[in-house]
């Protein structure tokens, strides 16, 4: 049987040196003929979604990834307008820093692109164009493995975007969409060193852990979100109240939704009666000393304290001080998002200088954790290691530098 | 048996949080401090010193090594004199973008250290103090693990160093000296994830790779350097004889050096003659079409194309034109340093674009690639990974960021 996963990877990886080293105008431009292809091949992209929708019922697909999965010509002109976005981000390739040294030579950093860059993710088609856009806006090949119900789509919307590639004047092969979505092509993809120069997954818990454990080739690991909100004793207790309860409810299925509040001593007896009355739907699992304030919610167990619910679920603490907090947080994170609620400059500044997470909000909802939040643009993930990029990644965090060196003879 | 290795390291991983928030001056105070004390300390450091010499003496160590090995009074002032310059550099923490977003709140990138840095180097004292320095001045705790040749004079290093940090009042905890030389330490540090944020190899091929085949924490891969230097059709003859020579000759064992000479054909029969007449130390090991022109040499086999001789040895090999020249160089280098010699350019920027390698020189000689030769003040590395960190690293390398959102109440 022919390896049509390396046949595909070998592609990629034979196409990328031109992507490489084109100008950031054609790229652009192909990425705008992308979002114009998708418009125009609509049909043929819902079609092939409604026989995802159709198999993955006959499969007994679970109501809330049906949502992800269904297209509609108006999510089809949506994830259009964000690839012209995308397109309209200023070139994360090239630029840089020049300096010269006393000898003459003449060094200029620039950034270059790294690869061929798989990701693997869930059923959803609009990270199939989200994330081919981004790499070729970086210049990288990608190799795309989404989740299996959402296969016909993604090899439709991969049709147009090569289609839109060629027609830009770049090499199609630069974007792959693998078919195989059995387990093995995504293990497969974690361990093609030398062919794969990065991984990125997204996706749940157990995608990030088997990445994680598995693989060999270069990954950043991202999603993972046990955020807490702290409600320091100097905190305006309105504001707390609405931070936690959006912290917590606007979409608590979410990587920066909130999983834990903590609270202060000197505040507790005030505080958590109203937050329980605030969020009526939210069941609260509490320490033994919040059950004191609150003996009717269910009592919190260690493992409570590490667990990204992704629900209407939260765990609740009470702490003697901040450092407390701090010595919580650190201990049981992901390193993704958190929150302190206070009117101390003080507390401000020990809690974000101490808190090791990727993005630490003081009264700003930890929700906000997002690159077009923070005006990035675009995200590709948001990750949660220190290496190599941390918290929400733009295109920049897909490139890596190279130094250029320009002289007249010069030696050592 | 009490474990020594891991009450090392968790030492440093308690101390790194005061160390990680301490201010930048009081960091620099302790390196000038840490300089202070060597100079102090030298006799009991050469006492030391002296004895790891007689070892190894006693247990057949190569000449070679000897030099790396031996203190004198004039080297101890010297490591001492580089740690001023590191305390001199500017903070690599803090600092960083600040921007406002339309909702209110203010999104400030800061610079953090990563943790706890694992070291793994040769038997070299002044590599002791150098990355100890490095460590302390980007706010990160360490685990110095040297070779055994040189264990006492690094423990005699890192008592004055951790003399030093408890001076200027910083916990000396934060930096450990492994006196366990054996194989077992370093694959241990390989595999302690959670603890170990980070591991640096310092060394030959196989230490570099026993860490790509073995390491599960995050590694920074340096120092494998097969560079190359191709001489095209408009080089000037005179300047690319000296860059030759200057590459391959002026200190063959480090991995700046060049290996494999390239040679346009419309240039070979004029250049090839004359190169060999250069550097006669050089044994040349050439391709079918270079014996044509010197018949005299050894013929090179596919292998030496891979080779890092470290050595009076090039392959020299004659290509068609500069296509194929980069075509050799990408599969054949190890990404660190490639430099072309030409007075078109034309050929220059094609080259630098299309070589993938950390540093592309355009007539300069490769051995440049240096941080204190690229104005960085000091390395602890040259990385030849795209990921984190790419080409010489200074302080800045051993950190990551580290997102600060304010407002007053922003929700989502």
């Amino acid at each position: 049987m022919a390896d049509i996963l390396m046949e595909k990877c070998s592609a990629a990886k034979s196409a990328f040196p031109v992507l490489a080293t084109s100008k950031g105008e054609q790229r652009n431009k192909a990425i705008n003929l992308m979002a114009d292809a998708l418009v125009r091949d609509a049909a043929l992209i819902l079609e092939a979604n409604a026989k995802d929708l159709e198999n993955a019922k006959a499969a007994g697909i679970r109501t809330s990834l049906i949502d992800r999965l269904v297209l509609t010509e108006a999510r089809i002109n949506g994830i259009a307008a964000s690839l012209r976005k995308v397109a309209a981000l200023p070139d994360p390739l090239g630029g840089g820093e020049v300096w010269d040294r006393p000898n003459g030579m003449r060094i200029k950093k620039v950034r270059v692109p790294i690869g061929l860059i798989a990701i693997i993710y869930e059923a959803r088609p609009n990270v199939t164009a989200d994330a081919a856009a981004l790499c070729v806006k970086s210049g990288n090949a990608c190799v795309l493995r989404g989740g299996k119900e959402a296969v016909l789509s993604s090899v439709a919307i991969v049709n147009s975007v090569r289609g839109a590639l060629k027609e830009a004047g770049l090499p199609e092969d630069c974007v792959q969409v693998v078919e195989d979505t059995t387990r093995e092509s995504s293990n497969r993809l974690m361990t093609l060193n030398g062919v794969v120069d990065l991984l990125i997954p997204r996706g749940g818990r157990s995608l990030i852990r088997a990445v994680v454990d598995n693989a060999t080739v270069p990954v950043i690991e991202t999603g993972a979100g046990n955020c807490h909100v702290y409600v320091e004793k100097h905190a305006d207790m309105d504001m707390a109240l609405e931070l936690v309860y959006n912290s917590k409810t606007s979409r608590p299925s979410v990587c920066n939704a909130t999983e834990t509040l903590l609270v202060d001593s000197a505040v507790a007896a005030d505080f958590l009666p109203k937050i329980k009355a605030r969020m009526p739907e939210v069941e609260l699992r509490g320490c033994e000393k919040t059950l004191k304030i609150l003996p009717d919610i269910t009592p919190a167990t260690e493992e409570d304290f590490y667990t990204e619910y992704n629900d209407y679920i939260m765990a609740v603490k009470v702490v003697e001080d901040i450092e407390e907090a701090i010595a919580h947080i650190n201990a049981h994170n992901t390193k993704h998002s958190e929150l302190i609620v206070t009117d101390s400059v003080a507390a401000a500044d020990r809690f974000t200088a101490a808190v090791d997470a990727a993005a630490v909000y003081v009264n700003v909802s930890t929700r906000f954790t997002d690159g077009e939040e923070f005006g990035f643009g675009a995200e590709i993930g948001i990750s949660t290691q220190k290496f190599h990029a941390r918290g929400p990644m733009g295109p920049e965090a897909l490139t890596t530098c190279k130094y250029l060196i320009n002289g007249n003879g010069q030696i050592r």
